[in-house]
């Protein structure tokens, strides 16, 4: 049809600024198959300020590419309306300006494209609109997007091989011993479920080789009898390690997440065996949904609100695989509690979450929160209060934003692999 | 995982009670593949009332089997939170027993089941919601579904061969005069133009000889050059006459809307043409997606909140159909101003809204809103008054109520095939 585009006539709060500020967050020696995580890792907080003085909050990735983006973002939002979610994905297709097209960012989130880049932008601003548009109505997040079908939201226990401490004794320490092997991850599983109560366990593999992590999944099957289990390779193998590790793990996994890069392969996967794949790689974006849902690649995707665009479109992303019989579950990367907090919410709002959902949050020694969160049971209680339920402490805000201004710029955009080439110079991402 | 269900613990404004008015609405003598309009047809008011004394209204069909489970419904909502649109939904899971299970309802709405029943229910409810929730916020509806993308809605000018009055001249007189040949089409169109402005036009076939409906459409493309055309003979079409039309209308019509029955069928013409098919009647329900989509059977989804289950799912259908590349536009059965309304809102929400939406409600003559909606350019301005931005005009409810009551029943079940009887005894839906 002849298009008229929308004015801004709307009633309900309008924003008066924002307020950006990037943080460093202290982040354990857990190994994936790039690399190794830096001592401290960027996190962006994202303030909205309301005409009537509410203030919401969101969360996403902190490295220099998506400070870039926010910032433009930011100094174009005032005037709009909080409850206008839609507006705000128009205005950051006009001053988001990103790079991007096709890079490979290192196999922890697909490809890497200017689209995808400013959704993981702009989510932080929608959480932050949803936030707002809570408190100003009293109504929690959940409420916005169709109401909580569940009261808690179940987590699984995520597992790490890991270092006991960053190289050179750098970072923070955090009191967890090392994990490199079968016995070393089961004793970590039980210490994760002494600590907050998980009952599914995922583990971070593609870091040693396959026979090995295949050793350690079957330690956990004999330790958590019946548990669901899972591995997660971020997509190091071939086609054909993949079919090895399926058929050795078949009737031990829940699923296998990203065994192999790239939908073809993994729809080669798919077909040639009856363990469920799961993905956060190959379908990241909807582009990407058509080819893997038509091809069968993928049983479960793995959605992240900070690149699906936020909570309203996690709705909508699930409401696509429940069309196409696509299991949906939740996938994390490093982040704090505000995160956790939309997480928890939108997991709230969709009908079928067919599987307890990742979070790096144990592994977190600092927050950004008043109140961090515990898990009871490996769950998160849904939050009825007004928004997304949590309060910034701005002292440790400070602090952490302290740490960020300080830092010189090595730290301020994630790199594994540079991190693991300080303790193993030469060193190259795996593949098997 | 393990689930645990939802309480209702969230704060927001709960509904204390419910009011259905079953009303009879004065139909014009409309010809379809089936038979003819009745001289009234049944729809359905529902009013929600909530503790803080906000009234939300919805509507939807108003034959007996959807009143029945709307009773059912009603009598379990008393403490349901406003808010809780999923909640709603699992409510009439449990309360609403829908009778069903692949009854053909005649061709104009694709299969019916007992989930579609219930959807077409419980839509009215959900849009009550959201209208009571956005009174009691100070929102829009839109601005519930993530705001407008713009600031009025366009919608084609819905042409009928009719007659000019109802066999025996029982029921209302309009003053439009019979449209029966190109030449009664043509100024019928003319007519609403001029009433209305529009700029695009639908004309509803199945009701002659193809090469008659061809001539006609011939006839709109001479007198209204340029202007988008279709033409929807409701699956009267067998593959061949639907070739053969779809050949004869190649680069004059927009689209072809349901030439034939069944997935299959329009998978077959859709790869023969170059002419886009729309439908309404094979993808009616989530379940009917994967295989309409994988073969390449519509390019075009007519999506119908009553019966896809109101405006968030609605939001939901064109998020689905925008990953897979297919258009979406709204189909419309014969409705009232509180349907034009909920319309209106979800379709000022939905980001790609491809072509111009469809309504009876230029042939409505009478209405339950105090302030009936007047087309400008063919548009309807979307409304930024809190909820629905209607109010019910309770005398002309009352006026339409009584009639309802005062039926013998006859009219109660809208039945095209019984009303086109009267006129021609022994008649049956007929085929090409």
């Amino acid at each position: 049809m002849a298009e008229v585009t929308a004015t801004e006539t709307a009633p309900g709060p309008r924003i008066t600024h924002v307020r950006l500020t990037p943080v460093l967050i202290a982040d354990p020696p857990l190994l994936n198959t790039t690399g190794v995580h830096q001592p401290y890792t960027p996190r962006l907080i994202v303030e909205i300020v309301t005409e009537g003085g509410v203030t919401g909050v969101g969360e996403t990735y902190g490295d220099t590419k998506y400070l870039v983006l926010a910032r433009a973002l930011a100094d174009a939002l005032a005037g709009h309306q909080v409850a206008d979610i839609n507006g705000l994905f128009t205005l950051a297709g006009r001053v988001c300006h990103a790079e991007g097209g096709g890079l490979d960012v290192g196999g922890t989130r697909g490809v890497e494209t200017a689209e995808k880049l400013r959704l993981s932008v702009v989510s932080a601003f929608e959480v932050a609109c949803l936030d707002a548009l809570g408190k100003t109505l009293g109504l929690p997040v959940h409420a916005l997007l169709g109401g909580k079908v569940r009261d808690s939201v179940e987590y699984s226990a995520y597992l790490f091989y890991r270092w006991a401490e960053h190289p050179g004794g750098v970072g923070e320490r955090d009191g967890w011993a090392a994990a490199l092997d079968p016995a070393g991850v089961v004793e970590q599983a039980r210490r994760l479920v002494e600590r907050h109560g998980f009952s599914s366990f995922k583990l971070k593999g593609g870091v040693f080789a396959p026979d090995e992590e295949i050793a350690a999944i079957r330690a956990l099957a004999e330790a958590f009898l019946g548990r669901p289990l899972r591995l997660d390779p971020n997509g190091a193998w071939s086609t054909e390690t993949s079919l090895y590790v399926a058929r050795e793990l078949a009737g031990v996994l829940e699923y296998l997440e990203d065994p192999t890069t790239g939908t073809p392969a993994m729809a080669e996967v798919a077909a040639a065996t009856g363990l469920p794949l799961a993905t956060n790689m190959c379908v990241t974006t909807l582009a990407e949904i058509p080819e893997a849902f038509t091809t069968g690649a993928v049983q479960v995707v793995l959605s992240d609100h900070h690149y699906w665009g936020g909570l309203h479109r996690t709705r909508e992303l699930a409401a696509i695989c429940r069309t196409f019989g696509v299991g949906v579950s939740m996938h994390s990367n490093f982040h704090l509690g505000v995160s956790l907090a939309a997480m928890t919410q939108v997991a709230a709002a969709v009908p079928h979450l067919d599987h307890a959902c990742d979070s790096h949050y144990p592994w977190s020694t600092e927050d950004v929160v008043a109140e961090p969160f515990t898990f009871e049971d490996g769950r998160i209680e849904v939050s009825d209060a007004p928004g997304l339920g949590v309060e910034l402490d701005r002292d440790r805000l400070e602090f952490l934003h302290r740490r960020w201004l300080d830092d010189d710029g090595s730290l301020r955009d994630r790199d594994d692999l540079a991190a693991m080439r300080v303790a193993r110079p030469g060193w190259s991402a795996r593949r098997w």
